[in-house]
């Protein structure tokens, strides 16, 4: 008899509270300042908390030799409004990340296997490089520009970790060059010379 | 007519400010991280900011003789986005409210009536106990496990606030035991032996 | 070829990586706790950031002489998330902001032109004032009542900035007069003469 | 042998954790803008966690007949931190606590014994306003002016938990009567004649 | 009798309720992840909230024909902890701010003299640009790259307020060519020529 | 000329804003509410950035079969401030991570090596689990209890993310167990026999 009680009692209680538990990502629903709206309970499963597309090197063959796969809330709905996301990046020989920041969110990069040359530079215009060995954790503070490079002989891999659902990753040479920005305003505003912008703009497929 | 004139100056500028006072849940919108979807402002009425429910005691025939009440956003969509709700905690004698958590909540208990034995535990496994009187406050930091008992000779009366509108109750016995978690995953994930597990899933309604 | 290959690369990630960048608000989708939902991001222009409504000097012909024009997330989507807003102040000669908080938001009132007398009360009842001249600056901590007079020969103009897209503006004298609050009701809780109360309630357009 | 191993591996991981557990104020140390500084975590003991200074009623011998006793992070430093702390507010028959805000709190009042009219008022200027029966809670929105006067007709008890480990205490009256604010600047500042000023400072303490 | 005795009754209440209002930024003290420590309450004065650095137009006879003169919590302690603070921007013909970010902040433009040609890029590579004229304000996203020039026949005036008491400036070039970075390291990590970069470190004085 | 002047008034501006790049923790001065108190910028270097300790194995010869090699805040002091930080877990044949949570932080787990069965415990009582292969990753909300075990037939690698520079590791068994609470008192707060709790206080170290 006590045990029906217990169950009931308990279990009133607790059909009110998966609201704080977890929001997994409804990518159809609004999405508010927050992060995506909340799938229904009862829609969720632990697919959802999953995610197996990082198992596999990304592929490397372009002109960075690098492939970043992420899963982030949009690739890993699970991760929506818990402030943690991250990118699988693999390294070919000389394969590098080029100067990028993610606005919002401190990162924490993760060597798994290879050798690579990192850093990143403060608002003091203050520059931290280092050579990564595997096992080496390095952490890029929020919203500074950062790199790495595979110096090793082989092909690298790595893990980055973010303090965001949604981190973003802003490469500075894509910002300024794979867009229709005209060259005179880049020019007046990064003192780069138009010659130089416009081969980038050629190399990276903007225009103007 | 100087009077119009302000009254049309000044009710301009209000009729835009009310987005920040306060967002009662709409429990049938969307759910975001941050909460319920806001009611409608013309809908919104001082019942919203209003709850009653709390005003009996619950039915403490049960197993743990304690009946928890809830008010948190659900049952009191007034406090929806404001990060505040409470339980009200009925217990008979000898009632206790077992090991729990609440994720992300910290909380803060008051005696109303009655005598209890209270504690938490940190992550450094050190046990902070005490009896309460009538009046008492004691506060249980965020996600640490704590548990009331009732060791007076007559029902006990507390409530407890929490800093969320949505703190949920985690009670350890019940995630544990009162589901269909296999026996031998517990086992190996808790130590606890098999007899044990398999006695209390019987007693809370488990499987497996 | 090495260009089109770095192209869907590079491109391929940042097709997910929107999400955090901003969520302009849509006024007509749900809002929750943390704002607006978001307007689809190819819906979103240049236009959503930029706001001309504060060119024009608002109309000081009232009562206070002043004339507040916000630009908060509801007038200025592009806010809607960020943490961020501002309203322009225009006072006449004589002109006034009194007392009044944005509850929830830290304040920067920067004087464009003229000579304000600014000031705000803490909770320990100290008032902190001063002359401000134009370029000076002020800060009004969060919640904190402060009141502006414009105390030279000519109008004044000052832009105030808030932490918050929605700080709401709480204007004390029509919190308590400009609705259908009981005159003995607002006798007990603010110690005011009945006279006075209802003096007041005919300037503010209040009744009871 | 296995008993030793597991003991060394194990809390040589815990000897690292105790930084988010709790932050128990030390009122001697510096104070930033989240709080108080950390007591060491040895010196902390379960007594930072209970306080007994709400046990009693306050002394409601006042012109507001009212006693509100704290339990704020400065006389409760188990709260530093979480977010979380509250006042006893005793009434006695008449006894009122006036218009008053919490910069930055929400509130949650739950009345223990007695009848209470209480009521906010939104940065619309509308009005909520109910009667409290025991048991009842009522939530008022952070930042906003709010009242409770005893009708009953006997003493009434409430404890109000606050989002906030040092809400701070804004009462109206006492912030613009109880210093030395000059009265031609309140009367401008507030609508209120003079007379009804001086009064106020005369019965407030206030001077100017 | 019952002034004393509600003065006694409420000021004991006050005293303890000064933490939250404010925490004026003592540069000498520990400063820790949320910004300094707080100055003793009563070393506070109205000078602290109150900041005057910013009413001269700064020196714009550099190569960027700007001068940012920042009210940050380091010149003004008054915003410590606040969320908020501003620069000044004043702008000779031509002049203009080269691609910067600031990392966490929000910030919104006003333009209080003369025409600005500004624009920010999002990280999925858009280009938001507009011409701003007197009066207009203008946001830029936390985190994203934006810049102004002066498109006007005379000199320019704006202030820019961010949603942090301490922003940072990030220029990119400055972050690129003002230091110490080798050139090969900054020719892998941005697409860019040797030549461009020993030229623009020569002009920005970096080595390497 | 220019070259001088750009440099002087530029890095007039820079030397104002390093406060918001990063805080790296001073284990030797005051912690508060927020985390350790900052290093002096001129202290910090590279250093600070990279943790090392994670390259080797920890020793897996206990109980539990399983290493935990934490680089959290006080291990890292780099992370401080940043909402971020890692655990290297090592798991040896049949090793396992049993039930625990991390009070205040969600985790991202990836498999570097080896098969893991893993999952987690809503405060729904749900059990949501996987078999998780290399490259796999999974996410434990906020607070929720989680385990991992090695079911593969070799070692297995894997690092865990938070969302806390300081997140505990908070192990069911250890809190209940390793200590010196009373055996009546678990007996009546977690349901288990007496026999079972002195069982594995003898394996853990408890007493009492």
């Amino acid at each position: 008899m006590m045990f029906f009680q217990i169950f009931f009692a308990l279990s009133f209680l607790f059909s009110f509270s998966n609201a704080s538990d977890f929001c997994v990502g409804d990518l159809n629903a609004p999405q508010g300042p927050a992060g995506y709206s909340c799938k229904k309970a009862d829609a969720v499963s632990v697919k959802d908390f999953v995610f197996s597309g990082l198992r596999a090197a990304g592929n490397t063959s372009n002109l960075l030799k690098v492939a970043l796969t992420p899963a982030f809330s949009t690739q890993f709905p699970g991760v929506n409004g818990l402030d943690i996301s991250l990118v699988r990046v693999d390294y070919a020989v000389g394969g590098r990340a080029t100067m990028h920041t993610h606005p919002e969110a401190a990162e924490i990069l993760v060597v798994i296997q290879g050798t690579l040359y990192a850093g990143f530079i403060s608002t003091t215009n203050k520059v931290y490089t280092k050579t990564l060995e595997e096992g080496d954790v390095m952490t890029f503070p929020k919203g500074l520009m950062h790199f790495q490079i595979n110096v090793g002989k082989s092909g690298a891999l790595a893990f980055a970790f973010y303090s965001s659902a949604s981190p973003g990753v802003y490469l500075m040479d894509n910002a300024w060059f794979a867009n229709d920005m005209p060259t005179d305003i880049l020019q007046e505003t990064t003192f780069l010379d138009p010659d130089q912008i416009k081969k980038l703009k050629g190399l990276l497929g903007g225009t103007g």
